[in-house]
């Protein structure tokens, strides 16, 4: 059987499969999303009303065997930036959506009232169940409910309290191996878009799917074994690595080291006590505890950066703390206890909203005087405003800058409203290129130049050096293919320095699709998807102005290095 | 003496007097400060921090024995459009700053702390007085607090707690004859640009002010008699005619009449219950508590369209209840109740808020279910929580925009961020391609189509024909060049319709300057004050998608025409 599209008209509940057209043929992921969102969402519409649609497309080697490969992307418009959005997450949901053959997934129009739906999929099969008793209900326990009624095999997708009050920091959340509510296409708040539509939990039932057909299983083969290798072998992604034995949060101390952690809000890049909540410091602690490390995301991955954090006494399992997260509800906002973080982070993951932009806005919130930074068990309350749909739970749901805004702050770290992640521009400049130019607004995923500014991966630059563009922009197509690919991301850090590994991932999407890319196409394959959200986002009123820093990391200098973020608007707008 | 211009630098709590530069000679109002915002603002600046300046103007007859032209502009930087911004006013405190030959006063920098002054200036002085007595206070206290400390004679400029949380619809507020604080330059969040920089009050006192130069006494003299000709003949200006008779609010049965009123958040364009908050119900219920109507809101006024609203029982004066007030407060809030709509008033002018933004945000707000549709004391409750500085009341003071993402309402009627005045767009088009196309955000005074379309002044066009851009753009112009003059803008229903009066504006223009502009310079005039508004905008980041209408306004039939806004982009693309 072909791939199929499942388009869902949310206005009349209606499902219905259609062929995949012929062009979209060797899309996935970011390629699927963008181009179907480029095509069929009008640019100017509003994000919240019923033109825009959302966009769930799994990678294309996603669901094979191919290793670190179980990722889908998720699109639309976004109501955060107003411009296109992709956010991706590792989730065994990928995999069954991608063994279905089920190509995309487009939800579209708007169901009136305000009655919630769960659309189930199967093989055979659409259904809408009305899904009002779990408005207003955390998805921890959610989740657990849908298992039990739906059977453990089924992957869930769906939108908390943050998307129910249309928060543009609600994010798409997708089950782990155990079933937790923490894998989440986060960023840009689709989760909003899915909530606005009347939509709120996505059940796939794969039982009887064909898997994902492979044109040539000796090139692919042939390809996953060589990129396997270089998995196997580069320190950062190998078995006892980096990744594998402290999880992102390795990152903590090597960033603070480099004076690029940002401290509440962004007044420093540096402080002693982010130690304690390192990567090494939380792995110790899991281990004593008896939560997991390591721990995939996805069924397949090498890498296993993930993990299970639990309370002191092992019980009830968040999930895993990336070191986005832990900084963002931690550092960023004072915080240096990884109970504190461990807590904050459950309740974004319960109330369906996205880690980063949580953060900002908790550290937004604290400078304009909401709580004080350090204040673990304040930023819990706060976020539990959520919870509650207060005013100031609705407030906090919008994201840092209208946190800002109505809270009178004028250092608020966005670009095109998305806040920052955890690197500040000031200290390393490339990513903060890569911050100002992604047509997805402040985001690291979208061109890593931490990779070759930190971590020595992929050549070894300056972090303070701003001559920053190329290399962004290179990151950046790069990036889009591995999006479209159905690869994590962090396949990156060996395949960028182990030629045979990106042949390899190559000659992997070459077995699936039955074609013959070569290395060279890597970069105009992201260039098409990039070319697309970046006419998308000309069309919704974006110009170069939108690629800028806000005027604080352009002024203030951070300590230690006390320089401020100085690359030319001529540098910026030359990276597109 | 030459005119000057006071430089005002709030960082260091200086104010100094600097020669107006030659090329500024023959500004006034709107042409000023349009003018220097343009040279020495950065358009990408945070309007609320330090880079932003806010400039005051009295136009160019303003001071003069000229009819009905004591108005001031303010331009700035607009945290409520992120677009330049010039609002004005007709205040005692215009005529006075133009008789002390103060071109313009230019607040630049930003009070460190949280530190509020009061700058007071007198022909021989200029002293910042520390201003904290009054945080936290309402206007109507605090200005008889001022005149009180400050004498009678002087002129007040100040904001309230609206601007002091930064709140984007705060507006600039001047005193009427009466001393009460009820007339604002008040769209666009000016009042926040003031407060931002630690600045409360303004008080000048224009004791041994020479007055304003006037070059040809003579040619001056024979243009305010022609002007005044003009209006004492007009039936919508003159002494007795419908502005005099009944205020700004004679518009409230016109426009309801023709469908246009917008009701309950721009849900319908009629209601019935709209007679009894019209113009001539206010009138006979003024006359009958023994408040005050007509009334000027500067001496030497003709038309005398203000008033002084006051209690069932003839005490607190509000000061003038003006049509969009009416509107804004009234029908749009599904509010049909004088006395509801005057204490909303009374509170907005007290808090320092713009009355349009402040009914559209409770319109959205009813929408968005914190109060219902129609429930006065509600009302009344919701904008009072702005001066207890709560989380709604900052969601509020945010203006329309950011109250409705927050509360997740996608009916939001703006354009570039500001709230639509009292004219619904799907009725009476030319006024909308004015919200649309002019470069302050949805404003009815920037081009004020509803003369020809209703009115039948100026011309006669049919409210419901989308061919509008023209017409849109010729009054736009004009009345550029009418911001600048000095002159109320309602003298243009005389000068449209009687050719002499436009003569005496020319007239009394060149007589005061020593020029000799003639009738067809008002377009040219306008269009370069429009070409650098509009050329600071597209530096802003503005493209031609920010001159577009709302999602709901293009898609929503409105009754009773059941029309949408059907003018094209195209259209609207031509206007400028």
């Amino acid at each position: 059987m072909p791939k199929k599209i499942l388009r869902v008209n949310m206005s009349n509940l209606e499902a219905k499969f259609e062929d995949l057209p012929a062009e979209y043929a060797a899309l996935g992921g970011r390629g699927m999303t963008s181009t179907i969102v480029a095509k069929e969402v009008p640019p100017t519409c509003n994000p919240l009303r019923s033109h825009n649609k959302l966009v769930f497309a799994p990678g294309i080697v996603t669901g094979t065997r191919a290793p670190s490969s179980g990722r889908l992307s998720v699109g639309g418009k976004s109501p955060l930036t107003g411009g296109i959005k992709e956010a991706n997450a590792g989730t065994p949901f990928a995999q069954m959506l991608a063994r279905m053959r089920i190509g995309a997934i487009i939800v579209e129009g708007k169901h009136a009232g305000d009655d919630y739906y769960l659309l189930k999929i199967t093989m055979n099969n659409t259904e809408f169940i009305n899904a009002k008793k779990w408005v207003g209900k955390g998805l921890y326990d959610a989740y657990k409910d849908l298992f039990k009624e739906y059977g453990d095999k089924v992957g869930i997708c769906g939108v908390g309290i943050t998307a129910e009050i249309l928060g543009a920091m609600a994010g798409v959340c997708f089950n782990d191996p155990e079933g937790l509510p923490s894998r989440y296409a986060g960023r840009g708040g689709l989760g909003a878009v899915m909530a606005s539509k009347g939509l709120k939990f996505i059940i796939i039932d794969e039982a009887g799917a064909p898997g994902v057909e492979i044109a040539n299983e000796e090139v692919f083969s042939q390809g996953i074994k060589k990129l396997r290798d270089a998995l196997m072998s580069h320190d950062v992604t190998k078995p006892g690595g980096a990744l594998n034995s402290y999880g992102t949060s390795v990152l903590v101390n090597i960033i603070n080291e480099a004076g690029g952690l940002p401290q509440r809000n962004f007044s420093s890049g540096q402080d002693d006590r982010a130690e304690k909540v390192s990567g090494e410091a939380k792995a110790e602690e899991i281990k004593k505890r008896g939560g997991t490390r390591p721990h995939f995301c996805n069924p397949g991955c090498i890498i296993q950066c993930s993990e299970v954090w639990v309370k002191p006494n092992g019980k009830d399992p968040v999930g895993v703390l990336e070191y986005e997260s832990v900084w963002a509800l931690g550092p960023n906002s004072g915080i240096y206890n990884l109970d504190d973080i461990g807590e904050l982070n459950r309740a974004c993951n319960d109330l369906g909203c996205d880690t980063i932009e949580a953060g900002d806005t908790i550290a937004v919130a604290m400078e304009g005087g909401l709580v004080s930074f350090g204040d673990g068990k304040g930023a819990l309350n706060l976020i539990n405003e959520i919870r509650k749909k207060t005013p100031t739970g609705k407030i906090l749901a919008q994201g840092t800058e209208i946190t800002g805004k109505v809270l009178g702050v004028t250092r608020i770290p966005t670009v095109k409203g998305q806040g920052f992640p955890a690197y500040d521009p000031r200290a390393i400049k490339g990513i903060g290129v890569t911050y100002a130019t992604t047509p997805m607004g402040a985001d690291h995923t979208a061109g890593y130049a931490i990779a070759p500014e930190i971590l020595g991966v992929g050549g070894q630059l300056d972090p303070l050096d701003p001559k920053k563009a190329e290399v962004s922009r290179n990151l950046q197509l790069a990036t889009a293919a591995v999006d479209a690919s159905g690869y994590c991301l962090f396949i990156a850090f060996a395949v960028l320095d182990i030629p045979e590994g990106l042949e390899g991932v190559v000659e992997s999407l070459n077995g699936v699709l039955g074609v013959n890319l070569t290395v060279d196409d890597v970069g105009p394959i992201g260039k098409s998807i990039i070319d697309a959200e970046l006419e998308f986002n000309k069309k919704a009123g974006f110009t170069a102005i939108h690629d800028r820093m806000p005027e604080f990391i352009m002024e203030e200098k951070i300590p230690p290095h006390n320089g401020v973020f100085d690359v030319t608007d001529e540098d910026l707008d030359s990276v597109f």
